[in-house]
C-alpha cells in the first residue's frame, strides 16, 4: 500500500451528523466527555522481504496434508495500527514502539482499565502510530528454522532462544516492587492489577532476527512514510529510534528513548544523533530493587552518558529521571502507571519545546 | 479488569469543542467526510491461567543469563481490542474472528487500502471488538515447548507443527484465481495489492494448544462479558462462535460463519444451536480453482447440510451463498475483497432482520 490514507467515503455527512447528535446531547445536558473524533484510523505493514522456503510448515505431508511443504512466504515485514485525531494540525505523528515480551499493548488500555498513551496522544492532537516489532503479535516471524528442526532438517541445537518473563521476573525487573508481592510505598505501578499485566506478556523471538533488526529499518522506512515523526522506544527497543537514525536519519524529527540501555557509539554515530533532538526517560527507584539494582543503575549511567555525549557534539539531549521532574514512584511501565498521563504531559512538554517549536 | 468501560476522562469538554471546530470547518468549506466519532476505545484480555515453567527461555543460563529459568507465566489468554460508537444505540456489538495464519489484520485496512469491516460496522454504528486468537498475535502464546526442546529436555520431534501459507498455496487456496498470478474475469479480491496481503500472513500455532481450544472459551466468556455480542468467525475459525454456544450459549445472540468447514454434530448439539440465530457466509468460485474444487465443495457442502439441520430443528439459519445474494466474483478473503462494504450491508441486514429485529 503507497498511502495508508486512502480511504474509501461510505458516508459522507457522517461527520457532520455525528456532530449535530452530540450537540443534542449536549443541549440535553448529556456529557461527551468520553467521544473521541478521528479523522482517519487504519493499519499497514512497512517492510517485509520474500524469501523461498522448503519448511512452509513443521508437517512431513505440508500445508493440510495436501503435499505441498514449499513456495515463497514474506518475512520481516512490520505492522502499523495508526489513529489520526481531527485536530492533529501541524503536530508530527508519535510512534510508539514497545519493549521484549510485550505488544503495542503496552501503550493502549492500562492493565486497570485507565486510558493509556495512545488515546491520550490523541486526545492531545497528535497521530498514534503503534507498531508491533518484527517477529511479534501481529507483524509475525519466520517460521522457517522451527520448522526445519521439527522435519529434522537441522539439529535442535539451532533453535534460537525463544525469551519471556515469569511474573517473578517481571515484578522485580520492572520495579513493581523490592521483592515478589511487595511494592514499594508510593509504588505507581497498578499492582492490584498486576495478574491482567501478565496477559500483556508474550514470547519475544527477536534471537531469530537477521542483523541489522528488520524493525530498525522499518522504522527509518516509517518516518519517511509519514515525512516526518517523533519516534519512542520502551525497554528492548528503547534505542530503537536511535538505530533507525544510525540507518537513516531522514524525516526522523526526535528521539524518545524510555528505560532502556544506550550502547558506546563512536563519533560519527554520536555527531549524527545529535543534529535530533534527544529524550530519554526513566523512572523511579532505579536501584531500590536489591535483585537488578546493578542492572539498571548501568543502563542509567549508559544513557546519562550517551546525553552528555550528544550534548558535548552540539545536540540538544535531555535526561529525564522523573523524580526530578516531581513524578516519584515510576516503575518501567511508566506508560501503565497511575500517573502515566502527568508523565505523557512531561514528554508532550518537551515535544512542543524541543522539536515543534524548533520547526518554526 | 473487570470493567473496560472505565476511562478517565482527561478532557470534560473535548467531545463538544472538537464538534463546534468540525463545524467550522464544515461551514468553510471542508468536508468532514471521514470523521469517526467514538464513544470509547481500548483493549483487554478474557481468560489466561497461570502455570508453573522450568523452560521460561531457551538459554541456559536463564532470562537474560542471569540464572533463572523457572517461574509462573499467564497463557491461554485473549487479547480483545474494540471500539463503541457515538451512536450505538441499542445495537449489538459484533466480534469478528481472524483466520488461519492471520491476525484481526484482517478486517482493518484492505490490503489495496481501502476500508475494512471493523471500521464499517463502527460506521454503521456497531461496536467492534476484534480478538487475536489464542497463540496468534497480541495474545501470545505458550513457549514452555519450544524452550524444552532447545534445553534438551525433549526430542525435537515433539515440536507442534507451525503452520503457514506461502504466496502460491495462498492464492489459489483462497480462490484469488484458478492458477498462481492469474485471477478470475470478476476476481473481487485486489490482486494487484497481493504482495500486501502476503504482509498479513503470520505463523499459526494453534497446534500447541490444549483441548478444547482456549479461543472457543474465551470467546463464550467475552460474550458474557459484554452482556451480548454477535460472533463472527472466518475459515480456520469459521465455526469457533458455534463451538463457543456449545461450552456455553449464554449472552451469544447471533452466530457468523464465514468459509469455514462445520463439522457433524450430534442432535443435542444441533438443538442447542438451533436456539440462536445462524448466518453461513461462502463467496463465489466454489469449485473453480483445480486444485482446492474438491476441498471447498466439501465445505461448502458441510455447511449447507449443518443450515439444513438447524431449520430442521426448529432453527433460524441462513445459508448465504453471494452470486445468490447479487454479489459475485467474492474470494475467501471477502471481507477484503473490492466489494467488501456490499458483502458487509448483506449481513448488517441480516442482523438486524434475524438477531435484532427478534429482540423487540
Amino acid at each position: 500500500m503507497n498511502n495508508p490514507r486512502r480511504f474509501a467515503k461510505p458516508s459522507r455527512q457522517f461527520g457532520l451528523l455525528a456532530c449535530l447528535a452530540v450537540l443534542s446531547l449536549a443541549a440535553a445536558g448529556v456529557t461527551t466527555a468520553d467521544s473521541l473524533l478521528l479523522k482517519e484510523q487504519g493499519s499497514f505493514f512497512v517492510g517485509g522481504r520474500t524469501i523461498y522456503t522448503d519448511a512452509l510448515t513443521g508437517n512431513k505431508d505440508g500445508f493440510l496434508g495436501r503435499g505441498v511443504n514449499n513456495g515463497h512466504i514474506t518475512v520481516d515485514q512490520m505492522y502499523v495500527q495508526y489513529q489520526i485525531p481531527e485536530d492533529a494540525g501541524a503536530h508530527l505523528p508519535v510512534v510508539m514502539l514497545h519493549g521484549c515480551c510485550l505488544s503495542s499493548k503496552s501503550y493502549e488500555t492500562t492493565p486497570d482499565g485507565r486510558m493509556g498513551w495512545n488515546e491520550y496522544f490523541l486526545r492531545k492532537h497528535r497521530a498514534v502510530y503503534l507498531p508491533d516489532q518484527v517477529s511479534r503479535a501481529r507483524s509475525g516471524f519466520d517460521a522457517t528454522l522451527y520448522n526445519e528442526i521439527k522435519l529434522g532438517k537441522r539439529p535442535a541445537s539451532d533453535m534460537p532462544e525463544i525469551r519471556t518473563a515469569t511474573h517473578e521476573i517481571a515484578w522485580g525487573l520492572f520495579r513493581f516492587g523490592p521483592t515478589m508481592g511487595k511494592s514499594f510505598a508510593n509504588e505507581q505501578f497498578p499492582v492490584e492489577a498486576f495478574d491482567e499485566f501478565g496477559k500483556q506478556v508474550i514470547p519475544d523471538l527477536n534471537a531469530v532476527l537477521p542483523s541489522p533488526n528488520p524493525t530498525w529499518t522499518n522504522l527509518s522506512g516509517l518516518a519517511i512514510k509519514l515525512k516526518g515523526a517523533i519516534l519512542m522506544g520502551h525497554s528492548e527497543s528503547g534505542f530503537f529510534p536511535e538505530q533507525a537514525a544510525l540507518i537513516n536519519p531522514a524525516d526522523i524529527k526526535g528521539l524518545i528513548t524510555i528505560e532502556s540501555v544506550c550502547p558506546a557509539l563512536n563519533a560519527a554515530q554520536i555527531s549524527s544523533l545529535a543534529k535530533i533532538p534527544t529524550l530519554v526517560v526513566f523512572g523511579d527507584h532505579i536501584d531500590d530493587v536489591p535483585a537488578y539494582a546493578d542492572f539498571w543503575k548501568d543502563r542509567f549511567e549508559s544513557c546519562a552518558t550517551f546525553v552528555e555525549q550528544e550534548k558535548a557534539a552540539g545536540g540538544d539531549a535531555t535526561m529525564m529521571h522523573l523524580p526530578k521532574y516531581g513524578q516519584f514512584g515510576n516503575s518501567h511501565m511508566l506508560m501503565q502507571d497511575k500517573n502515566n498521563l502527568q508523565v505523557a504531559d512531561l514528554i508532550l512538554k518537551w515535544i512542543d519545546e524541543h522539536v515543534e517549536d524548533k520547526k518554526k
